[in-house]
């Protein structure tokens, strides 16, 4: 009776096991102070444009002439328009609104999206990978059986030094591949032609590419991609997952979308149409106050803020990556993305540097080995801290590393 | 590649299929008023103590000394106290706050929950039905094939006059159960000895209730239980759902939770173990003010608000049941539930009857037989409107049948 697949999940998350290895740590140092650059979580206030939106849509609440119940099921089209204009017309991708669905989060729909793809799909993730990827289809039964550390039918494609951290297609044959670019937890962004190599393979082998674009306000550069829809063909094979939780600090406000465009049909389904149906079925809508909140952000005001607050992360980000530097440690991302991976010195383990660095320099990071078996001996530090905390910790490592 | 039960489910959905007629009715007739009488939407403004508790917390992400990003995957503790607290133990329902999970909508839980168990598991459900809870499992393979209107797996509990729309446990060997009470859509409540029945029955199959208990607050009868969890045996074999939807008028703000008692044990397996683990890996958490907003509702000034707005609808619900009993229709329901259900006179099909109300008295309510075969022939309006629509509605029901 019991989902046999959902039990055969190594019981623990990433994140909580890290919480509680600090949660500890602090109850034995109580006088420590620890400076937190492990979970991916914003630090800076939201813009005001997205407080003024909230309060003006809480008042809408508040008379039976405006309030707003059940809203549609894909989204205001407000917001939608917002986003089709914004993250993907003045980019010169072609998606329109009606291929937007807004959702509560990212994680939420990258875990629910393998619903639609039976159990006998080859799944292929890279490696180092956000978790939720594999676990999710690990829940349904597609990865087969958990031994020593391996999924038995997951194909995985390493991100190492010598590949720049991007993989290319794989020679097998793969039927549902999740790329996250800019990268969590590398920080490495793809180029257009590298995009395109998948795209191409997705065509070729009628795969569908599930893309991760979360952290796409991070780019700083021009040419790199910000969108899969910048690559010619991937309307017949990507679906894309955008995020507001870390463009504009909606982590504790939770919204986010979708798209799926009316290009990808496989085995003569149209997957819009399907997830439009599992939408529809499975889920209530982002609340109306939270959507005016992220209409609010493409205003120019909005645009101007939000701005301001990625440029706060990233001169973290830079910061963080040049102290590593001058220690002589090797450090790639924090350029295109919030988040620096550098290799752990003296050829430690990623969990042995953990230990190390909450123990002597009270700073908290996430063990590359968390995401996967290529990420050993790899660290992963967020820019999502505050400027003076960001300071403090590289202070910190300057004096034992 | 694609999950063919998917493909299977037939496209449309209920709510989908009323409103496009809905609009094309008005498209053709722009002078007519309609009355809506359909979709369980409220219309009542959200309670006042909820307004100032979104301000209040809104202001608190505009500092960054008091911003809240990712919240507890659980929910915060504030909030699963103060359920546990009015909702259960104020009743002598033995639930701790960490056996609630807070959640974006009791529709998205009681659709995710099936993921708990195989593919092998027999499904029950009464008839009529919310059709969230078979069409959930139909996606996920558990139901069989959908033949001549029938899914050839699904067990159906004949829900209908002679039994006062309260089914019996079956013969059969059922291992996931579904009830719902108040009932969506009849209106019908369970006593403690017909609750009790289940229980038994599920506790010597080792089957599992799902009971959804969204509709909890219009129970006026203080005989009839509120919560699955106000019987003895409960915590060792039934899922609870609650929402604040229709309790405080949250349809638009989305707040709802999901109770999973730790004495609930299958296969020797946690149920709570296995729905924090599925929580932690595909969800994010509800939004921070959102969860203020509910908490709100539990303060003495939050009660009395949220018992005008109960009492307000359920003014509605006696004033339809009572038009109608005087027009010599058979109605149940509206007593202590804002559903009145009630049989279409002159054996007219339910689908027919919607056509007349639209069409003769622009009214509209939901067919029966949306939501079964034994739903046919019947009706059901709510009484979430405003009293003057309800009055001017019942004045027009009034001069046409």
């Amino acid at each position: 009776m019991i989902q046999t697949s959902v039990l055969e999940i190594p019981a623990s998350y990433l994140f909580s096991d890290i919480g509680k290895q600090v949660a500890a740590y602090q109850a034995s140092h109580p006088d420590k102070r620890v400076i937190r650059m492990g979970i991916g979580d914003v630090t800076r206030p939201l813009p005001r444009v997205c407080i003024d939106a909230l309060h003006k849509a809480t008042d809408e609440m508040a008379s039976a002439d405006t309030l707003r119940g059940y809203g549609p099921d894909q989204g205001y089209e407000f917001l939608r328009d917002a986003i089709a204009r914004n993250e993907y017309q003045s980019r010169g991708a072609t998606i329109y609104p009606d291929e937007i669905f807004v959702s509560d989060g990212a994680k939420s729909d990258s875990a629910n999206i393998q619903e639609l793809f039976d159990v006998d799909s080859i799944v292929g993730v890279t490696d180092p990978v956000y978790p939720v990827y594999v676990d999710s289809n690990a829940m349904a039964g597609r990865l087969g059986h958990y031994l020593n550390g391996d999924w038995t039918r997951l194909v995985t494609f390493p991100c190492t030094e010598e590949n720049g951290f991007v993989a290319s297609p794989p020679r097998k044959e793969v039927s549902l591949i999740y790329l996250c670019f800019p990268n969590n937890p590398t920080g490495a962004t793809a180029s257009a032609s590298q995009l395109k190599a998948w795209v191409d393979y997705a065509l070729d082998h009628r795969a569908v590419i599930l893309y991760d674009a979360a952290y796409r306000a991070y780019i700083t550069n021009p040419d790199i991609p910000r969108s899969i829809y910048e690559i010619e063909g991937a309307r017949e094979c990507a679906i894309e997952f955008g995020s507001f939780s870390k463009t504009a600090g909606f982590t504790g406000l939770r919204c986010s979308w979708t798209v799926v465009p009316k290009d990808l049909r496989i085995d003569n389904a149209s997957l819009h149409a399907l997830w439009a149906r599992r939408q529809a079925t499975k889920f209530n809508g982002t609340p109306y106050i939270v959507q005016r909140a992220a209409e609010a952000i493409y205003t120019e005001e909005g645009k101007a803020q939000v701005e301001r607050v990625i440029g706060y992360y990233m001169e973290n980000a830079a910061r963080i990556r040049g102290a590593l530097e001058a220690l002589g440690l090797t450090a790639s991302g924090g350029v295109n993305a919030p988040y620096v991976w550098l290799k752990c010195p003296d050829d430690q383990s990623s969990w042995a540097f953990f230990d190390r660095l909450l123990n002597e320099a009270q700073v908290i990071g996430t063990p590359g080995s968390g995401f996967g078996a290529c990420g050993e001996g790899y660290f992963r530090l967020t820019a999502f801290g505050s400027h003076e905390d960001t300071i403090e910790a590289m202070d910190r490592l300057r004096k034992i590393l």
